[in-house]
């Protein structure tokens, strides 16, 4: 199983998002493009993987949306039409108490939780790996036989949360020595993990 | 210098296109997303990356729109900003006599150029790739100083063009173990040629 983390620190938290403008919905197109490479490969989906959306932005934060490759249906691999899943998520969890979790449809859920409470759920018995310009080279890097990732949007990863990634024992990792945006380290990542799992 | 030619065998060739619905429209969320992919980094421009779209869907194939990453201004990461400038080329394009060329804007050019076309003035003196799953491993290719890379879109390369491309004496080569979006494709493939530019 691989589980991924995005913390959008920006990533909007309520549903009257402006499909026409993703960019100016908090990069709302780099989270559509991260869950499109987290889940899609080619005429698949991706039943391995979970996708964990941490939206920190206004008017509401924190809310975790969660893409489950196994269960998921119907999810384009357009912006758009990601948004619209996303967009549904919120609506219905518009009313949710803190750390309360429905099932938005098959494969999406939406909670009111923070990324500090959904790590500590996720951490425990695993390896954890966030991007990091110093980090170890992901080629040379042993995952594990059930990583957790995390990534941080186009801003990266917060300071803060770095901090809180390391007492938690997380590891760096690399990509290449190109800083890339979010949904493209989410493929460079799945094809080593791919190589990993499946040979060459 | 890298240079990208993607053959959209269903793409559309007229400007007017349903930006609401880009996948309904040849597929084109992939085809931006490959734009998207072969031209951004995080906070920059591929500037050593030259990107080639033939269209040969509808109506009026074959139409070649150029992305030059040194030049391209205001190009966005989002699917909807990428396909309005592929709108506007295609307008500036649209009466064009065969293998005319006209810049539409800076660093975008569209021409009435075919695909065989465009390769015969491309592939002299260098080396040439294309994605095949019996395709050597990509970490083990030696791509020379000038490499031209050919990708297919959702279909994949073509029959014909992939006899084409092997009676050109291009090599086959091969991402990964799991069959990808062609966006996905060419963020493994800049991974690679990154590696090999600018060390780990």
């Amino acid at each position: 199983m691989r589980e991924i983390i995005l913390r959008a620190l920006k990533g909007k938290t309520s549903p009257d998002i402006n499909i026409d403008n993703l960019p100016g919905e908090g990069k709302l197109d780099v989270v559509c493009g991260c869950i499109a490479n987290a889940l899609h490969i080619s005429h698949h989906m991706r039943e391995d993987t979970v996708f964990y959306l941490i939206l920190d932005g206004p008017p509401l934060p924190p809310k975790l949306v969660t893409f489950y490759g196994d269960k998921i249906k119907d999810l384009g691999f357009d912006e758009r039409g990601i948004a619209k899943k996303l967009i549904n998520a919120l609506k219905k969890g518009s009313s949710l108490k803190l750390d309360e979790e429905v099932e938005a449809e098959p494969g999406i859920n939406i909670a009111k939780k923070s990324f500090e409470k959904l790590f500590k759920e996720k951490a425990e018995n695993r390896k954890i790996f966030y991007l990091h310009k110093k980090g170890k080279d992901i080629r040379e890097v042993n995952f594990g036989s059930n990583p957790l990732f995390v990534l941080g949007d186009h801003t990266g990863v917060p300071k803060n949360t770095e901090r809180f990634l390391e007492r938690a024992g997380a590891e760096k990792i690399k990509l290449g020595p190109v800083m890339l945006f979010a949904s493209q380290c989410i493929t460079v990542l799945h094809n080593e993990l791919d190589r990993r799992t499946f040979g060459k």
